[in-house]
């Protein structure tokens, strides 16, 4: 069961951009699996990528095509990863780019491939082929709520939001989808997100206004603690709306960072809203850091610490397992006498211990609630940020442990 | 259920070593709690630490103590962890040694104090060392396994083992009892383990030979990536043996050293096989490593790794998840393609993906098996090292969403 999160009704069309969903049964007979995103010709795309090391074969050949040329269109599919899967993975997922090509009338580095499902089985070229003349025909500027089902893997529920603004009385659109529930650990480049906007953009910039966004959203959350073969996050900019987003415009500029940083925060938080699993939503409020690294450093120990959240789920106010998470964080020379954790405003530690006013009713009260926020103040210095997490249940290790079944 | 593990029957006395257990009723009513270890005048102690920033009061006090003065006594309470308790809790612990030394006619920094259970909690001080009369009327040489009941938390079974061999004719004793099966990561001081030797050794050397064997058992093993606030390792060498270990006669040095490590060894692997909710005992055989660091990343990895444990407990042979963890554990320009993963005997991954004649009954077959061996080439250089773990199953996080209830 998510926690707080509502599947979304409708999202806003962006104009230049026609999605396309079909059902190519790659993994199961009857769902939505393959989704194909169509940019209108000019557009321009930003995009961030797992740093895992064993990165599957759609992120590599999607960088490569990023780097040659301006993308026209993303092929994804559910079901199957395609990653570790060696030279014959990239051979696979050129191929469904050049059938897309093919379709499209494009070349096939205006294709960018993403694939999310299961590690280590060849990709189902021929069925994802397949299912493109579906996909083609049924592109439409509404397509996004069932795009945002067709990239689902164990998601309970379909993740977007939307955001519509005015700029010197010009509506500028951003809508993004995002998928995700397992394998999700922050300081990488996230789980599968798709964004786009009317605005008019130059790479450059549409680069660092991703990059910026998911640093403080994608890269802040964690469910599990483990990171993804297959993570990539891609921001589309048409120009349809006419509206241009430079720096030599301020004003205009941080009114479309603050808005993209809403739909990357949203989208983030929905991933850990609907965490596998996942019982209890929970902010990490980090404050008191000497630098921001120091935050980073406590909340992943927190945010991954199976101690924590098995607490978490329990309902259980056990701040010493949170203060032991702390000390193992790595931060040096801490003066444990400094740190202060609350919950939500209830302070549960103080000097180095129980806080001497803290009843566990106050600590158990706040517990009850699925919604809490574990407040940590270092008392080190002025760094401070917010990280998102969730509570480690039976359910978590009954989806994993049956996953491939 | 642990695995592959039996309670010991009977452990040999160390000559020079008393132990005395009694029921001081610290959290339930009708245990065994509270053990004392008696060393005869002259022994030597060595001892490694946790190295997480929130240890507890006894960690504190034990480290000050043992800077202070050769240690005659061990005073060893389960059910409270004196940990985040504050300037309290150390003069809780300071309180409980001066009892035993009041008893004892020694002076208080002759006595270590070392807790295990839950934390945050102020320890019992009066019920400990009203129990202090009955630990020491049974003080006799034969109580270790007693002890190892003693020390037990959530351990489903006492855990020790005797090495008895000669040296120049002369018979040498190593003795030790270890408690732990949840909050155990590698890299660190370690869970509590209780370890005796009769032989004569100089300060010095007994903490090089401490650490060394440490380095390669207690600090090799994750059962969840928690690092708990109260771990400890103590060794004591009495002399009573008359058996002298030095640096100069390298024969009797080795001898003695293998003997440990071997005890450490099956200490440490025995919290594993008792790891919280363990159904798997795995050994991860790290090979082809640059450096013995890179070795300690990549278990790690894979040691802490929710998807790859929960894939272990469902006897899932799911190397996509393990090739994930070893590439999100930070070796630099890790070429994937040059990665070996075997189950046992059974190569499953070869150039970046599944090995060509792999089938995956083969895996299954192995994956079936109560004790499992990952060996990882990594192919980038001449370091190995081998690591344990367990699975991560249900029972672990029942036994810790209930732990404090």
């Amino acid at each position: 069961m998510a926690v707080g999160l509502v599947a979304p009704d409708a999202l806003l069309p962006v104009s230049g951009v026609r999605v396309g969903v079909a059902k190519a049964h790659i993994k199961k007979p009857d769902r939505r699996d393959l989704v194909v995103f169509e940019f209108v010709a000019g557009s321009v795309c930003a995009a961030t990528f797992t740093t895992n090391a064993f990165c599957a074969a759609p992120v590599i050949v999607a960088k490569e095509h990023l780097a040659k040329d301006a993308p026209r269109y993303l092929l994804i599919n559910t079901g199957n990863a395609n990653a570790g899967t060696g030279a014959r993975g990239i051979g696979d997922a050129r191929k469904c780019c050049d059938a897309v090509a093919a379709k499209a009338e494009c070349v096939p580095s205006q294709v960018l491939p993403f694939s999310t499902g299961v590690i280590g089985e060849f990709l189902p070229v021929d069925r994802i082929v397949a299912g493109l003349d579906a996909a083609f025909a049924n592109l439409t500027v509404d397509g996004w709520v069932d795009a945002a089902h067709g990239i689902m893997t164990t998601d309970t529920l379909p993740k977007g939001v939307s955001r519509r603004f005015e700029i010197d009385g010009n509506l500028v659109t951003i809508t993004g989808i995002s998928k995700g529930s397992g394998m999700i650990a922050p300081n990488m480049a996230t789980m599968l997100g798709f964004i786009a906007t009317d605005a008019k953009i130059e790479n450059t910039l549409l680069q660092t206004l991703l990059r910026d966004a998911v640093s403080n959203s994608f890269n802040r959350i964690v469910v599990d603690g483990d990171m993804s073969t297959n993570d990539a996050c891609v921001l589309a900019a048409t120009g349809a709306s006419g509206v241009d987003i430079n720096r030599t415009y301020e004003a205009a500029y941080s009114t479309f960072a603050q808005a993209l940083n809403e739909v990357c925060l949203i989208l983030a938080q929905a991933i850990v809203r609907d965490g596998e699993g996942v019982t209890k939503f929970v902010t990490l409020d980090i404050s008191g850091a000497a630098t921001l690294e120091e935050c980073e450093l406590v909340a992943r120990a927190i945010g991954t610490s199976p101690l924590v959240k098995t607490a978490l789920f329990a309902s259980d106010p056990n701040w010493g397992r949170i203060l032991a998470a702390i000390g193992r964080a790595g931060l040096s020379n801490l003066n444990v006498d400094g740190v202060m954790v609350f919950l939500d405003d209830v302070c549960i530690v103080r000097d180095g211990m129980r806080a001497q006013e803290y009843i566990e009713s106050a600590g158990q009260t706040v517990m009850n609630q699925p919604e809490i926020t574990v407040g940590v103040k270092l008392g080190r210095g002025p760094a401070t940020a917010k990280f998102w997490t969730c509570d480690f249940s039976y359910d978590y290790v009954k989806i994993n442990a049956e996953y491939r079944t």
